[in-house]
């Protein structure tokens, strides 16, 4: 792969990872529609087979290996999801995978890593500390270490759900995908501003730990500190040796938000009671941000990843109380 | 038309739909293949535009009207779901659209059906009242009757729904759907029949008030009283003169169940603890039948069919209690 990614990188992660990661659908919410005066689609990456976008990255970047390290394994760190898809991924081509997680990551999230087959390593109280051990594996073990976001691969896979989102509704100017490691922002703006470069993308990160956020104003990868988050998935740093996403972000991210927990919690019940999706703090950030913000859509074409729904029922019944929703079994 | 519905008419209805009605994803259920022994498929058709399949047979009937009709508009009754959605297509294709219902229909579906600017007439307190008030808009002022599921346009655009499933998933060999009138089990069993004879074809009504059920075992259409139910989608009769759906329902339907309200309930609950779906009870009975007539479906290849996710919060609650399930806010 060349330095640089392009358009065309997105276009053949398209083409392989078809028939592992699914095409998604592209709905218009009409209560969101209503609301900002525009026109909203729902990106719905939360029906991946693994309930959340990362499979996509995680499918292209284990179809980018040659066969020695097919067959070698791989290993990498996760706040859940990305290290879930690969774990479905890996069971798919039969490729042997390692993740290493922190203390942080919910249950629900390392029960459904060890059912999709994957070995887990529970290490430490960041992101920082399982990468370490991930580090360790492709140094003393010949894994082949795979980035959750850091990676031209992966960030290519994660781009092919913004060249979706244009396939399915060309007109569309404005998208809003959550921040984190980045590779969602990169490989999404990569492929809507190669295609429409009006179009405006923006990233919303929680209030607190917002690492690319922190960087970004810094110039240069900043380490922060994590704090636990009704959009836990967004956590952890990007690296202090970040190669591929601080530099993409810079480039293809238009703006950066960030989002209070109860605006989430507000996002997360709006989804619930309009368009019947329970969902992950993490794919509400844009709507919160949206409200939190009262960014201004009229006459827009706007576009939100719904990044994925894997919470647990406890992330659920916090977001009903903070969101100050009735109680649905006492109705 | 001719007097018998072909797999024919199912592509030429698929044809046509396409644009306004979608292509909605069939999605592989982990928790539901692990628990019965086998491969299930989840038809998410609760995505289409209106939030349930019945926009496929309404648009399908629109777009059959010839120019005077179109002029007129059309009238029609409806538990709440066909009105919806055919008030959705008028309002798209410009057709001025009646909706003739009963008292019995929930409030959150006939605020939805003025919504999509249908005009709203309530009468009576059964589907039938509401009927007969249909059938006079007809005589007297022109509007052409369209029967929510009696009709063969509206039949063939339902089958579009299981066209899809074998399109997407060849191996299918057991496919449930839910069964009131007959329109969607009519549509979907002329599809996977005519592709695959073998294939089974199961229809799943509520334990009281299943007219179709009552109608098969009399060997004709019976009234039968309405119910109150978690699947009030499946209410309502299948009219003493049906001239479509009881012929094909007793030709393409290899059995049919009537389930428990808490089974139903709990078939609601699993969907939302296991895969995040909020959805009506008329999409959750085909789990139920399984669950509480123990299907045998080892090493089968079976699809669900997701109706529709048109449901009230309070509904959502008392599935909650019913199922015994612990009280979100509460956690």
């Amino acid at each position: 792969m060349q330095n640089e990614l392009t358009l065309k990188d997105i276009y053949l992660a398209q083409q392989r990872i078809a028939g592992l990661a699914e095409r998604t659908p592209l709905l218009r919410s009409e209560s969101l529609s209503r609301r900002w005066d525009c026109n909203v689609w729902l990106k719905l990456d939360n029906l991946q087979p693994t309930g959340a976008f990362k499979l996509r990255g995680a499918v292209n970047a284990l179809l980018g290996l040659d066969k020695a390290q097919r067959e070698r394994g791989v290993v990498t760190m996760s706040t859940g999801n990305f290290g879930r898809a690969l774990a479905y991924a890996g069971q798919h081509l039969g490729i042997a995978v390692t993740v290493c997680i922190s203390k942080l990551v919910p249950d629900n999230k390392v029960a459904a890593l060890r059912e999709s087959g994957a070995q887990v390593v529970i290490v430490g109280d960041t992101q920082d500390d399982a990468d370490i051990e991930a580090r360790r594996l492709q140094q003393e073990e010949g894994l082949a270490y795979i980035s959750p976001f850091d990676d031209p691969l992966v960030i290519a896979g994660q781009g092919t759900c913004g060249l979706e989102i244009i396939q399915q509704q060309p007109q569309i100017d404005t998208v809003f995908a959550g921040l984190s490691g980045g590779g969602l922002i990169a490989g999404v703006g990569l492929a809507v501003k190669s295609i429409n470069p009006h179009a405006e993308v923006i990233g919303v990160s929680m209030n607190q730990g917002a690492a690319m956020l922190e960087s970004l104003a810094a110039g240069q990868p900043v380490q922060v500190q994590e704090v636990a988050s009704l959009a836990d998935s967004l956590g952890g740093g990007i690296g202090l040796d970040n190669a591929w996403t601080f530099a993409m972000t810079q480039r293809y991210m238009d703006r950066g938000y960030r989002v209070d927990e109860q605006q989430i919690a507000r996002a997360m019940l709006h989804l619930f009671n309009h368009e019947r999706l329970v969902v992950e703090g993490a794919a509400a950030v844009g709507i919160a941000a949206i409200e939190q913000h009262q960014i201004d859509l009229r006459g827009k074409q706007v576009a939100l990843v719904i990044s994925g729904q894997n919470l647990s029922n406890n992330s659920f019944a916090q977001a009903c109380h903070l969101a100050g929703e009735p109680n649905y079994a006492d109705l």
